[in-house]
């Protein structure tokens, strides 16, 4: 799946390590890491969304089982680990690499649920997971709530590439073309989230949660 | 499993729909979250123990894999979601109605186990998990110290009712009336501890933890 | 696997049993528990890294299907839950004993890894996920960046054992003595850090993390 041709592994591989760089970055901005810590928060940012898919999927995880995604993970975390100060700075490329991951992610991640058999809403949720996953578990690792859970447009459009790689690959337009298209989609909907600054809707009438950024719950 | 009878079936998917709605409320109590962010801690609320339960039976989540339980669970996660606060006031119901999905989900997650040839320790184990699993990673989510883990009584009626489940079938008095017996034990047990505000025993001589619920987070 | 020697079993049940008493005693000291919590907890922290691992290799989780694994998690954490202020005194046993566990977990784990055909890097990995995991799951739980990822020598020496396991085993030289070997390796190095108060190297010019160690840790 993730090997279908050089092109795409090229992209996934790109998008493995600009999650890790980017993860391993967000981890040492709101923990004090050791390079155990660095490192592993990025290879879980790149590796843990496809890992939860594959859990759900009840496959072996692909990407672990890929010495080539490991590697790529642990340089994009190394590379954090000991330049991150100056990374700082290259913040606005390292975003748009994350948003091209992500995007690869959702798209990949959808059909690779669709060619096991699973189900278009499945393979919805599954597609978005791929993206999302691997950031979830670094920020609960880090002790934060999850930015997708709160804040940002990252798991919707996440989900539109996933839609539209399901519904287009039902209607059987499927192929290259199909898969950049979703993913465009997706990456354009995100860079404009960025751009704006948006968020998603939040509740009517806000709670007042008791223990959120500021005090003890 | 999951649709063995159409009774079964129905009260599933109440439990299921229960658990997200409370979920998501618990949720929003205590964390700033967007629309994402609600529908995802209810449908995780509701679908998580299970899915940790199948995971550690090495099989293909069902619920996840069943259309119906995820329109049920993003079904509560979203009244949640659009009227968190007026269902505050609907505490008491909410409260019966999510004792009835551990119930469930404890009687249900006890036999599944058993029906794939676990032993009975295992059995009474993963009936618990799949009814306490899912709120325990909501609570990680939001950054809580699960709440089963620190006071009343929510995995002790559980442990019971799956109990109850594994001693009647290996008694070889199994049916739809023991699962009912057991999980009516559960629910008795947990509103018992609702209604008389109990908690599990505590360490004696209670430790001073450090970082518990006055510390900065 | 687990069950090959008697001698290797009951090497991995006193891990256990170490890894289940100071993962239930740390937890303790830093989250306000019951008698489920503690217990919970303790049986994550000795099975939770060996169930990670099997997770990954998509097979049975095979320490949580055998029961006497069960019992001695739980009795660890049930001798913690009930006379953990004592317990503070053999502070120095319990982490020579932890040591001892790490040490074993890393070097059986790459050594199932290696059984069930994964490369050396994923056997690598594996290993000290055996030896981590279950740690790592407790630290999550009750609120704290795991420490494994912050500080001290911890998964170093479990990545050095299983290195050394997978190298010997794919020179050829397997066997009793080899696995003794690695795990005398891990148990050194784990030792000495824990002697000299070694940690893994930080970032250089330390980043100034936002939320991490202000509150109590």
């Amino acid at each position: 799946m993730t090997t279908e041709s050089p092109v795409v592994l090229a992209l996934d591989l790109l998008g493995t390590f600009a999650f890790a760089l980017n993860g391993a970055l967000t981890a040492l901005r709101v923990a004090r890491l050791d390079i155990v810590g660095v490192v592993t928060l990025g290879m879980i940012t790149a590796l843990g969304g496809g890992i939860i898919r594959d859990v759900l999927l009840d496959v072996p995880p692909a990407t672990f089982n890929d010495w080539r995604y490991l590697a790529v993970a642990a340089g994009g975390g190394l590379i954090a680990f000991v330049s991150g100060r100056h990374l700082e700075r290259l913040n606005t490329p390292i975003t748009v690499l994350d948003a091209a991951g992500l995007s690869l992610f959702a798209v990949t991640g959808a059909g690779k649920a669709l060619q096991l058999g699973l189900g278009p809403v499945q393979a919805v949720l599954l597609g978005a997971l791929t993206g999302v996953g691997g950031g979830t578990l670094r920020d609960v690792m880090v002790r934060q709530v999850p930015s997708v859970l709160s804040s940002g447009l990252y798991a919707i459009p996440a989900l539109i590439g996933a839609t539209a790689t399901v519904v287009l690959t039902l209607l059987d337009v499927h192929g290259p073309a199909t898969a950049v298209g979703a993913a465009v989609l997706c990456f354009g909907i995100r860079m404009v989230g960025v751009h704006y600054d948006l968020d998603a809707p939040m509740p009517p009438r806000a709670f007042d949660p008791r223990s959120d950024d500021d005090g003890p719950r």
